[in-house]
């Protein structure tokens, strides 16, 4: 009863426009861990935090109550400088795979604590595991061996389940409760994971536009601002980089076909806006890492970075010269008509690989690793009637004629000259 | 899965200022009562209508979805119109005990479905249960025989789970969320409950003032006005007053107290207020029930309605006759100076008479019958110092202080003449 009394006042004061105590979002989330705040009270409060907002001292106490709720790593003793990259999610979004080798070839440590892929939007564990041998399950120690040696220096693994534990339960509620579209849950959520992680500096990514989470520039640049604040106030560097998300991020969508795309880019090849959008993150890192003397577009080029990709790959049980897995069977989507792709749909391509297998739909779901979507042609290029544009991957056919209708209206094809749009569309820094 | 996304669709079109559906409204209460729909996911849909609000649509059909959670009671072959009257709660509040056997005894049968209490407000089954013997279990059929016996025509008693029981769930979740508070919900719960009861008409008195759950005018009438709409949608010929719950009504409160003071009401004396009330709401319950040529003041100064009150005992079992509880201690509070007793705060005396034992905490919790707090002068009274203002009553003696604690500040005597204010405040008719 004392607890209820206590959660109903919680409650009460944020439904009321309040702004709350910093002892009441300590004891809150703190009594919500331990389940003596019940769920159906913490959803209340959600909604009402959805509706009514935080102040910057209230989001970054939830965050820091948040991070108390479990295990902070700390990685301050290391050689060299910790550096990390979040993004909020995009489709065809394996940034992570190539930069994360290019950063740690450049003298930083990456110590990366990542997720797996619920609805549209892939996992960077889902795609790492489709290498085969690889394991997402490092222990600590293991992860300060591997970030210390200087030839790896980079780890991708799954959070512990006691690292802000009071956000995984949270998160989970808010799936189910239709409040997760709030900006202060979002940035905390990201940002309590991110600074328990204990790296040192750390660049957001954060995704703009149909295909991703924050539609549009104003609502990405509310939660970039909020969560470089929350970095800032815990001492963890940040900046974020907002970038375009229309149209999906290279030329597949799906895991495997994603490992091998970055392992193109790894090479020296590549798309031309995955090299851009991994060379100029890398930069940002490296000067959050203090890392000022060394272009990463050239540790790119000259093979460094495969060799870290490698070395990295082997550290965690993965064989990086394996074949990857692929689909059993494709389908392919041609032109209709000839002329300019107009314009390619980042949500039709996301929503078409997760049916085809490469997403899941509930936590716990397995995934196709060779399912997913290629594109052969990205806006901006000419194609003639009959031309690939897309080719589907799938282990089961009888979801392909689903996933096609998803792609019906996702492209487009007209006869003007389309302007490049760039990646990059602004920056934010404390 | 399904149901969850679907819980959710629910939830997000309320929480972004929609309008519910009438399907939507249908679905999540039926969900809800099935178990479909998580506890979590309706107290944030409830956390949305608080802050979002409802029109007058959504507020009927989910009325209807919750009645229809359950069985709905048929009154209508009865001899007698059926009329009952709800009061939201105040302190001192037991007009419903002198006022079902009045309106019984001048022609109309009374169907109430009643509470027990939770807080500072009694319930009236709490107070009817201090007579010995009386039972607040009483089956449908011997509900339809005593309201077709014109001697008694008047039953108080328990609602059964199957009556609404969707509210019920709703209620108890509302209460630990911070989600009690909304108009729409409130007027929902009364008015689904009174629905399903079977009232042909239905007065409401609905409660203003420090000691009521509607703390100012305004809001009271928000109130009034969706119940009154709720029940003329329904078919349930609907008024409401609204009285003023500053003070406490007549010069108790506590359960076998108020009884006592009941009786006095029905022997022709007791408060002028509780007279005045009673004599109120059964004119207007008359006029609903469309019984025109008798004067209920009369029925009750001649004993009539004293005649119908031990029959209505008797039928559920208790015996009118019998000595009531009485609590083992006593103290009393005198006035420290001579003059006029310029206030008396009905919130103040009702947690006093809670802590003494009258009231619970919890629902289950028992209740002392004896407990409570006897008001030997009311505001406009002369006072002498040294004479005493209040009774505590309680079987706990070790409470004692705590209810003077809350009593201390409930009163200020002045020098000042106070102009009496009238308990009738408003009328709202559809």
């Amino acid at each position: 009863m004392a607890n209820a009394q206590s959660a109903v006042s919680v409650i009460a004061a944020k439904r009321d426009g309040g702004e709350l105590r910093d002892d009441q979002i300590d004891w809150v989330v703190d009594a919500f861990t331990r389940g003596a705040v019940a769920d159906e009270q913490m959803s209340a409060l959600a909604m009402a935090i959805l509706l009514r907002g935080m102040t910057r001292r209230e989001i970054a106490r939830w965050t820091r109550a948040m991070i108390e709720s479990g295990r902070r790593l700390e990685f301050t003793d290391l050689p060299r400088p910790t550096v990390d990259k979040h993004s909020t999610g995009g489709v065809g979004d394996k940034i992570t795979l190539p930069l994360a080798p290019l950063v740690a070839a450049c003298g930083a440590a990456v110590p990366q604590l990542s997720g797996r892929g619920l609805g549209h939007t892939g996992g960077t564990l889902d795609k790492l595991e489709s290498i085969p041998g690889w394991r997402a399950d490092i222990s600590v120690p293991r992860m300060r061996e591997i970030l210390a040696d200087p030839k790896i220096g980079a780890v991708v693994c799954a959070a512990g389940a006691d690292l802000a534990p009071a956000d995984k339960r949270l998160y989970a509620l808010r799936d189910v409760t239709g409040t997760v579209e709030s900006v202060p849950l979002i940035a905390s959520s990201i940002m309590s994971k991110k600074i328990a992680e204990g790296t040192a500096a750390l660049v957001l990514d954060v995704k703009v536009g149909a295909g991703a989470f924050m539609k549009d520039l104003a609502a990405a640049r509310e939660l970039a601002t909020a969560m470089v604040e929350l970095g800032s106030d815990a001492g963890v560097r940040t900046v974020a980089l907002l970038t375009a998300m229309d149209t999906p991020l290279g030329r597949t969508a799906g895991n495997a076909l994603e490992v091998a795309e970055a392992v193109e880019v790894l090479s020296g090849g590549g798309p031309a806006d995955v090299v851009g959008l991994t060379v100029a993150l890398a930069r940002e890192m490296l000067a959050q890492a203090g890392i000022h003397d060394i272009d990463p577009a050239e540790v790119l080029a000259d093979g460094r970075a495969m060799d870290q990709w490698r070395a990295m790959i082997t550290a965690q049980g993965g064989d990086p010269y394996a074949p990857l897995p692929r689909a059993a069977h494709t389908e392919t989507v041609t032109a209709e008509r000839s002329g300019i792709l107009a314009r390619l749909d980042a949500l039709a391509v996301g929503r078409a690989a997760w049916r085809l297998g490469a997403g899941r739909t509930r936590q716990g779901d397995p995934v196709q690793y060779g399912a997913g979507v290629e594109i052969h042609a990205r806006p901006g290029d000419s194609v003639t009637a009959g031309q690939p544009l897309l080719t589907l991957h799938t282990d089961t056919p009888d979801v392909l004629s689903a996933a096609l209708d998803d792609l019906r209206d996702g492209y487009a094809i007209g006869p003007d000259l389309v302007e490049p749009t760039p990646v990059v569309l602004d920056r934010i820094a404390p």
